[in-house]
């Protein structure tokens, strides 16, 4: 299924518009634009279009209030990546070879505070006002500390809550930032803006949980990445966590991932371990009880059009291959 | 000379404020503190002084209005630091080991990016408003475009357009944006506005200029970095620029400076030869030039102790050995 699919019609209209903003945004500087175009090109675009969505949700909201936003909300989006490129040392993102690759750790750190800083300057520009300034710079923030958290315990497995407590920070906050911003430009009240926060943040616990599932069984040719990137960099996610508890070869699987020298045939090995187990069923259970939690948040003083793309973004995040 | 001893009794005691609510602002992640706490330590504040200097310059500014813009802009200025260090591989800064040194270039990365959002927190909880915003996400920038320009051109002899429009991107507009705010946020009339951000910027240039002078000539033991360091990593500065035009070793001199793997004794031979050239007094000649003019936009309507004391810090700028 694809992401655009669970579009309407206007939210597919404000897809195009977004991505003409996006270019614009970084086309003031011919270098960052050389740098940053192949990584802004591949995008799902699904933060500034939650934002959009939601934002939209209960009346057209006029793009002038919304497309700056939706736009700082996938600067952050891109800069975030750029940065962890530098940290995962990865050669490829989106398919694409990486700023980090390209032009050296150097650079790639400056285009990702280039992209940060041109995000605020766009929100500022547009008299957003501090809650909005607020809300992303704290998303950030709480951005770096999931990395550090993650950065500072690789090779190392955690417990159920130090992994919930990471993807909360690495991704769930910032889904459910994009959401509340949304309802917060619409000038929604505030049971609606904490409903719409509460959908993102389950969505956002899910497809981080895909996210972790695909990086060990996705279509390699779709996510442009190869297995077991995350094992190889020592990040232990659930697949991982699941088998370790239930596997016959929990030792072997725990010698592996642990082992801060992994080698392409154990990577293999591990995720034959892993697929012997029930750990990709389980991990979608959790993923689909997180997205039910998400459904059942959104404002029943939607327009049902709003309500049926936020539902098909919910089954998006389970169904997607990347 | 002493920066701190160009301060007044008043300006003398918002600086230990300053320095507490420094420490504050990045102790709310035990790692984050540890990691920053070195880095925040030896710091002049020359920033966010100037920033209470100008906010302080015509009546008695609150502490509520002005320390919190401060603390964000000290912050900004360490985050560029610390990303800095990682471009520069940089082993000792402010006379102790660097981040990107001691946790590596990943932890480096996400340490800089928490500093710079916290600081766009700081600025958003205590209400600046848009045009506050604006001013630091396009000083960031900046920085980020006067970096990259630095770093694409590594190992080439700039013009002396390029070399005053990259330290104009990563000096001078900073600390005449220091100056702005503060005049902003004493709601000064355009005119002081305006006159105190090209006090701002004359004072940027002969900073970066004497810096510059400082990284070949400096005293080690007070500049905390070995000599050079400029012409190790690439970047041409000024005193070349001069000795390139001037020197009978000119040919050896650019031989010397384009080579990307320049030795120690490169090094000192490159001192060398541009110590017998007038570089250093054509260096001291133009940061006074920017000094000079820095003074006389300094508006006549502040109080004579804050007049004496940026005036003090005019002096302090070219008269300083780190």
């Amino acid at each position: 299924m694809n992401f655009v699919a669970a579009l309407n019609e206007a939210a597919a209209k404000n897809l195009r518009v977004l991505e003409d903003q996006i270019r614009q945004s970084i086309s003031e500087d011919p270098f960052i634009f050389e740098a940053c175009a192949p990584l802004i090109r591949g995008g799902k675009r699904l933060r500034p279009m939650l934002f959009l969505l939601c934002a939209n949700a209960k009346a057209d909201c006029p793009p002038e209030k919304t497309m700056p936003l939706a736009t700082a909300l996938e600067l952050i989006h891109t800069a975030s990546l750029v940065h962890d490129d530098i940290i995962d040392t990865s050669k490829k993102r989106r398919g694409v070879e990486t700023a980090n690759s390209k032009y050296g750790a150097q650079i790639a750190v400056l285009v990702g505070d280039y992209l940060f800083a041109k995000a605020f300057q766009l929100v500022a520009e547009n008299n957003y006002g501090s809650q909005v300034q607020l809300i992303l710079s704290k998303l950030v923030k709480n951005l770096c500390v999931g990395e550090i958290m993650q950065d500072r315990s690789l090779f190392v497995v955690p417990t159920m809550n130090d992994y919930y407590t990471r993807i909360n920070l690495k991704t769930a906050i910032f889904l459910s930032s994009c959401c509340r911003l949304g309802a917060i430009v619409a000038e929604m009240n505030d049971r609606e803006i904490d409903n719409l926060t509460a959908y993102g943040s389950g969505l956002g616990l899910a497809f981080q949980i895909i996210d972790d599932l695909l990086d060990f069984f996705g279509d390699e040719t779709v996510t442009g990445k190869p297995h077991g990137g995350d094992l190889k960099s020592g990040v232990i996610t659930l697949p991982v966590i699941r088998a370790l508890t239930v596997s016959d070869n929990a030792a072997q699987l725990e010698k592996i991932v642990t082992r801060d020298n992994v080698t392409t045939s154990d990577i293999d090995a591990a995720i034959k371990i892993i697929r012997a187990t029930d750990a990709v069923d389980y991990c979608r259970t959790r993923a689909e009880a997180h997205i039910d939690s998400a459904r059942i948040n959104l404002p029943l003083t939607l327009k049902t059009s709003a309500t049926l793309a936020l539902e098909q973004i919910a089954d998006f995040v389970v169904d997607r291959t990347r």
